[in-house]
């Protein structure tokens, strides 16, 4: 994966969890998943990126930082079973995909509503012809793991919309 | 949801099917989900839609159904454990959101890569602000659903590129 893609998925996840859950989160070395031993997840947000970059994030949680995680962003208990749950992780996911994406010099990126999976020890694949890269994120919260995967498209298209794929 | 995106998809998912499986499907009608009575599935195939349309695209099936349909798809038996299992199902939900999206005649749309969620009875949620419909599939696969948010983010950009999101 582009490393000029990493840096603004670090910032943003520090932004976004210290600004809207008034947390700080340490991030560990990134390293890329191994298509043979994937990562498993209680909850995981994931969002689409498209235009001159094709991928995914996924904010990959285990049951306890993501209940810790989603009640302090709404400012109440918030368990599984509570439609705000799920919404609260997608907004989270979504914020910070939103703000990586804004870092992307150069680059025409747009974002997809979020999909949160709920799923005790569920798995979330990506095509393994395209390297994934793991952001470790320790907290009060709990661990969890930022993933993106992200292809250039249009690698010198500065200025090309995003809009030739259709 | 825009009834203009629906047809598009129900083609889809007959063709993809069609001609990648050899298999006929019968799509019902299509009805919204409701919030509270999230559908479980075993294997969810989920590609992102940003553009003039903001969205998901959610292949959602039984173990069974997703075994029948990989396995089908690569012309061999394909079990989760396998790597090439996610892989085909991601490449079928690929496919049917790109065919879709050829049809959303005046919008540019573009589509993320898929991401694959294999793990027993997860629950895949959307936004509760964006009606979320599910076409339920039957066929000798056995069933599954295709689930579809859709949110126009400019209706009369007929032009416009999707690129100004950024």
């Amino acid at each position: 994966m582009d490393v000029r893609f990493i840096n603004p998925f670090i910032a943003a996840v520090k932004n976004v969890f210290n600004t809207m859950v008034t947390t700080q989160i340490t991030v560990g070395k990134p390293y890329v998943i191994n298509a043979s031993q994937e990562p498993v997840a209680d909850v995981s947000a994931v969002i689409g990126l498209s235009g001159d970059v094709v991928g995914c994030v996924v904010l990959s949680l285990p049951m306890q930082s993501a209940v810790n995680a989603a009640s302090k962003f709404a400012g109440m208990e918030l368990t599984p079973d509570n439609p705000d749950f799920a919404d609260a992780l997608g907004e989270l996911a979504n914020m910070v995909a939103g703000q990586a994406k804004s870092n992307f010099t150069g680059f025409n990126v747009s974002i997809s509503l979020p999909s949160v999976i709920i799923g005790r020890e569920h798995v979330v694949s990506q095509s393994r012809a395209k390297p994934r890269l793991a952001l470790p994120c320790e907290s009060a919260l709990g661990t969890f793991h930022v993933e993106v995967v992200m292809v250039v498209n249009r690698p010198s298209a500065k200025q090309a919309p995003a809009a030739a794929t259709v």
